[in-house]
């Protein structure tokens, strides 16, 4: 499978893990899962990471997933190596990559802060991965962790296989602008930069040079829309698309029951066989679901409207 | 002034502390500010919390404003006294009750973890403020402090003076929920729940049982329209309202960046004559105005389609 | 080998991992180092803690350490598990014990908040460990997670496996002194209290009611010491001989740079072959160096004139 | 009265402030309090910090022990302005300069993350500071804010009203020595490093090039003991000196109960009337004063052994 680079565009698609009732890994949901993304447009899928519940598995159940996302898919998988030291993360990062990875996926430790700690953490990362091509992670609200743009310029200078940020900065948009900046001035080489959040800031991250969504809004088809028209020149038709989803949006980036929330959709939409979360997990109430169903009869209807 | 009780309901707008170009307090402004709002349909105002740049202000501007919007507005006004002691908070709080203050908000310091640190924290504020009533603010996100919906239970109950939780608890559906519960059961009074957040999911707050809004978004009229149909029982008319101001309201809570934009749009509207922020401060870009632009002409559009 | 009990005593000594200059696992260190701790008196070891370097360690090396060490070592060994996951940890705790590990150590995740929180996690610690005996490690100043007394107290009473408390509050003499109280009082059971932070409190620790040390200050001679004495009421002794060590301990005690300087006594004393830590790590500069020897050359000073 | 320099060396003590049992300003505790400092060797106090319950004090209050405090003492004067705002602070600052202070102390609000936004507030801090002489207090482990090195040379470099570093980063021998050798190289300007942390590490800091302590251990003979035996090139005497008093030294750096047994030394060395503290506050428990009674006790025995 061909090697994540630079040049990546589109929609990756954080994928959940679809587990049975009795919280073992749903295989035939697996697969349907992929079948779906691909369907709807994604470019790309990320497995592993904090909202695929990476943390609930054994090593052996993720190397098993992986391995059978990879071999499904037609499209580039990357995967979420974060680990509490590099040893680790090096044994998941090769391990993956020798079953056709497209590369993989790294969040700070919480205990990083200034900007030299921040990115002597990185130079580390590099070095342990070798030519693996990986992916930055700068999620400040779930990491503790704040990266300046011009640490971010740095790490993409000195090291190459750094080749994409998952953007979700919040605010964000004058980070995407200055980054961009410095490429355009050839200060450092331009790299792919996806945005996650949800969604929720896509239309102007779209706007301010971003190349594509990572995230996995149960409704793939409004970051394709998004990204599509965009990409096309129809900022508008982009906007109207993105306030037809954005309420369950909303909804749905609730840290916590954002997950639950996210699984009863696609198990609603027939995608995963189960919403089943493994535990701990919260569980949407009869409240919460109640909210989840008026905001897809609200989304449906507006879509109806939009498509007149 | 009457005191506030825990039977408030409706708006409490988050006022903004309007300066000239030159950071001066911009008086006519002020008086400007608090007739918009009342005429907007605020049933209350709450004036000097951060997003009113009061830690920006020296003590004899506080109560000079304080002073001006007090003998200005017919409606109550809540005035925030969050302060690094306990000694300074019992000064600022008796000069504005003094004055004319309906009650006071206080946020704890960031350095409180356990319950029982929260709890007692608020039984000492509960203390040194005597007679006057205040408002818990619960913004994790900001202040950097959980406060578990027992510990509310429990200040609930110890201490009579505490009469609104000023909700922005994220996610905090299912918190007010339980807090709802509580005093369904007969377990703790019923007090006043006015949900912050910008507003960003008040139709579902409302649906879990609050009472209102304290955000300061800048268009009161999402708000209030927003609580007054879901008071009416028109929920999905709440919801259109909601929706259409939507797109703006999440640009708007950005961190940081957001009370730029909330003071732009008030100064387009002709609300303040200035922009201003005090240093320092973030400045919106070209960029950000276009993006601020887009959606408040989308939003002008998508209003007289609901209208219709 | 016997299981970890709420009756466990005296000293479990932290211990390094020895590497080579170049960085590889150094068994002949492990196995000399597992004798010099029991020649010196320890009653237990804790191994594959954050001092001990786990996380920069593979899974295999993890295995064969504590493999190694079990099967030299003639008093219990303690193995910490604490993962991203409950499954991954489940995982190296069913690895351990079943080649004879004594019991399991946790810390808990930066994230948690609330007392609720906090428990709900080790609740869910004591599920999926099932019958394994295991120690609560509460150190704040590096977990970021401050637990009240009356949690622990809760943990004590509601989960039997959770046989020990690895007491590293700061200030935690209080601490001590409540959770006695409950167990004195019968309302929960009286579980083992080791006490880490380098040592530096042990001589209070103890007359406060904890059984004993868990640390790895690289004189095992001072715990051992202090313990002792106190165990036979001679607490002047033990104060004679704290003292004496407390200059170094206090210098050990430095966050980052006191594992590089516990490995550079060890290696002095003959225990360990190199002095060498896994990147990413701190190195000792000349001027620390020149530190530790002039500390170590007044200890021994001063040691010979408390004999006499 | 002079301004503070960067020349300042020796002890700046920090000052208690003195109330009475009923928690009432005690004014001849406090002239009581600015002899004894003066006495013992104190070469600067430092006034209205954190551990001199700033926070517990109304504005008046600040303003009339800053008063009372420059009056007295014939030593330079340091009032710490540590605000929320930087309006506050510079009208705190400018009333203390004008009754004569030294010099201002302002430490970093704890939301501080990169780098820049470190800069950027101290560089706000010296432009509405204005002429006035500040220090800059470094002390992670309170503020929540890690500054690097280089940070600290920007600001020394660009604002030639930063005379001093209060340092107290742990550990923070390193950092001194980084300091220094950019002031050696020219790249900076020399300013003044006085040591916190409760004089805990003071004889090596003084090795590592600190111009003297700023701390508050009840008895300043210590640091007076250290830093000059240090500077007459008796190195070995200031560690005998230090050791002594270390294992009290010790004892008083325990956050928050640390304070409460400052407070009772002083009272019982008859410098101040009460150990009161204002509440909120810990208060000593028999047990702890039994700790501080043993450790006085074996102190007054050493030293009386290493005058002999």
């Amino acid at each position: 499978m061909p090697l994540l680079t630079e040049d990546a565009k589109g929609v990756y698609v954080i994928a959940v893990t679809p587990f049975s009732d009795t919280g073992e890994v749903d295989w035939a949901s697996v697969d349907r899962m992929v079948d779906f993304y691909e369907e709807k447009g994604a470019t790309g899928l990320t497995i592993l990471g904090q909202l695929g519940e990476a943390p609930k598995l054994t090593a052996e159940e993720s190397r098993e997933i992986a391995r059978r996302v990879i071999s499904r898919a037609k499209i580039p998988v990357v995967v979420g190596v974060t680990a509490p030291g590099l040893a680790p993360m090096r044994e998941l990062a090769d391990s993956v990559m020798e079953i056709g990875a497209a590369g993989v996926m790294v969040a700070p430790p919480w205990t990083l802060k200034t900007d030299d700690q921040i990115y002597a953490y990185f130079a580390s990362v590099g070095d342990v991965l070798g030519k693996t091509p990986w992916v930055l992670q700068d999620y400040p609200l779930t990491t503790n962790v704040t990266i300046a743009p011009k640490v971010i310029d740095r790490i993409v200078r000195d090291i190459p296989t750094c080749v994409m940020l998952k953007h979700e900065d919040w605010p964000g948009l004058s980070k995407i602008t200055t980054l961009r900046a410095s490429s355009d001035k050839g200060e450092t080489r331009r790299i792919s930069i996806l945005c996650g959040n949800g969604g929720l800031f896509l239309p102007e991250e779209m706007g301010r040079g971003a190349d594509g969504a990572m995230t996995g809004f149960c409704f793939p088809e409004m970051m394709v829309g998004v990204v599509e028209n965009y990409a096309k020149g129809n900022p508008d038709r982009a906007h109207d698309i993105f306030d037809a989803y954005l309420p369950l949006a909303r909804y749905e980036q609730q840290q916590g029951i954002g997950l639950a929330c996210r699984k009863y959709v696609l198990a609603k939409r027939g995608v995963i066989s189960s919403a089943t979360l493994r535990i701990p997990a919260p569980a949407l109430s009869k409240l919460d679901i109640a909210d989840v169903e008026r905001l897809l009869a609200r989304q449906e209807k507006r879509l109806k409207e939009i498509a007149a």
